[in-house]
């Protein structure tokens, strides 16, 4: 099978990274980082683990990936993850002047599109929705397993 | 002299961080965490140096009071810094359930009033600015000396 490098198939390398994250205790969400159709870095949650608020799936790609780069601006870069990135992660994001971010499922509670796209860089274009209700259904099954 | 445990005195100490971080060459901010009068972890802004825009003084000073306490949550804490944190560190101390914020100089370009205090913990205290001259200065000299 000819394998095609879109953004379906990018998200679903970070939704195996959520799925790491979901058989470890944590909240499904994961991410990878796309540098001329290559992944150079992945990342999934892991704020129980490391007892840390910061260790978002986005934040622990992003900094990997500034790593694997030498260079903290992910310019050129795409970040896919699972779900909408929280107002945290946006910061981030923006902070690394990513050139592109796609996200599946949204989040209408915690996620950073309820304060507005100027959390992001003005240079970074967005994309949501790629597999979304795989993204959703993910998240779904955690919570419905924990009450 | 008796020492006063008072917003200016643990501000003066998130100054000597930041004086750090300007004498290492990077954009003078600095942090500290207080829990029951006595300052648990500290942080300058180590952008440059660690080749992250995620090293922000709020960031490493969060991580390093959870790490202190064995507990990711910031309850019963105050956290102090020199500048107008930025949206994703306002996030980060948000996810941390930081129960106070006391900040020195206003950042109108970068700092997350500008998306409304929704981005704190809605639990959080809110305080600023406290020595804000000094934090301002310590700004602008940096600033003035690089151009």
């Amino acid at each position: 099978m000819l394998e095609v490098y879109d953004d379906a198939y990018f998200m679903r390398q970070a939704l195996k990274q959520a799925e790491l994250a979901g058989t470890a205790g944590e909240i499904p969400v994961g991410a990878v980082v796309v540098a001329d159709n290559r992944i150079i870095a992945r990342g999934y949650n892991e704020t129980e683990r490391l007892n840390d608020v910061t260790a978002h799936a986005e934040i622990i790609a992003l900094t990997a990936a500034a790593n694997h780069l030498g260079d903290k601006y992910l310019r050129g870069c795409t970040l896919y993850v699972t779900l909408e990135p929280c107002p945290m992660c946006a910061g981030a994001l923006h902070w690394a002047q990513t050139s592109r971010i796609v996200y599946g499922a949204s989040d209408d509670k915690r996620g950073f599109m309820r304060f507005g796209r100027e959390l992001l860089h003005p240079k970074t274009k967005l994309e949501f929705g790629v597999l979304h209700e795989d993204c959703a259904r993910l998240m779904q099954q955690f919570f419905r397993q924990r009450r």
